[in-house]
């Protein structure tokens, strides 16, 4: 199975430690299931504190954590309104950071639509022309890249 | 902050449910911070063991379980091998079903390199050019979609 080639100094897999990974910096800012679920919902356009534990399908205390951990962490705002006759709630809209994680979440809804049956009954699709839209490995040439022609290296080098 | 649009029958956020969610159930099988990194490592292309326990700078007991996890759910095989004069330790390696993952730690890659300081040191690249690669949401018309630009709709819709 071919996997990603580690070029230069990073061929040595003994020999570094991956402390600046950013992936792992990622799931250290987001890494829990529910975390992403509410980011998830976040980008369906869901703003509402109650709507979140719903649809998310978790407790409201932990739905409050998890919130207030993704507005610590800057996906998140949390802004007061008010409806007509009732008390100041907050709801919570995305960040152009929160924003960003589409990709994360759309190559896992990718992924376990390909792997985890039965077959998607919904899909995703790009608003201008209708057609399916796809995560994909592209480099600055335009050439979409399979994970086997994926290098990894030391910058400028 | 534009969001993906939810179409037709999917736009009321009240009236479904979102049990077929393929986020949550990717989530469901590789869902743990721990777990990602150690596909990390397949990806790079680790095998043994006492690596994956290293890299990930996780104890052995957890990485065990982990990898047990991960075999489980068909992302890695367990092969025995033996080194002359050794006793038979297993090696792990990746499937087809696990390094089509990339995708995901790629795009968490990618999130992490802009959004969590300081900047990379390292890179992933297309062997054939050289050029950077990123993780991008395309359509099957082969446009380059941004997030407000896509929509999530039943299928045949």
């Amino acid at each position: 199975m071919d996997t990603i080639t580690l070029v230069g100094p990073l061929a040595d897999r003994d020999t570094w430690v991956n402390d600046r990974c950013f992936m792992a910096r990622a799931l250290a800012v987001v890494g829990t299931r529910s975390g992403m679920l509410l980011l998830r919902e976040a980008l369906y356009g869901t703003r509402r504190f109650d709507q979140f534990a719903q649809l998310v399908d978790i407790s409201e205390p932990v739905a409050a954590a998890r919130l207030a951990e993704l507005v610590e962490q800057g996906m998140l705002v949390r802004r007061p309104y008010q409806e007509p006759g009732q008390r100041t709630r907050h709801e919570y809209e995305l960040t152009e950071k929160g924003r960003d994680f589409a990709e994360v979440l759309l190559a896992l809804w990718q992924w376990g639509a390909r792997w985890v049956p039965p077959e998607a009954g919904t899909e995703f699709v790009h608003a201008g022309c209708g057609e399916p839209v796809t995560v994909q490995i592209r480099c600055a040439e335009g050439h979409q890249v399979d994970v086997g022609d994926v290098q990894f290296r030391l910058k400028d080098s």
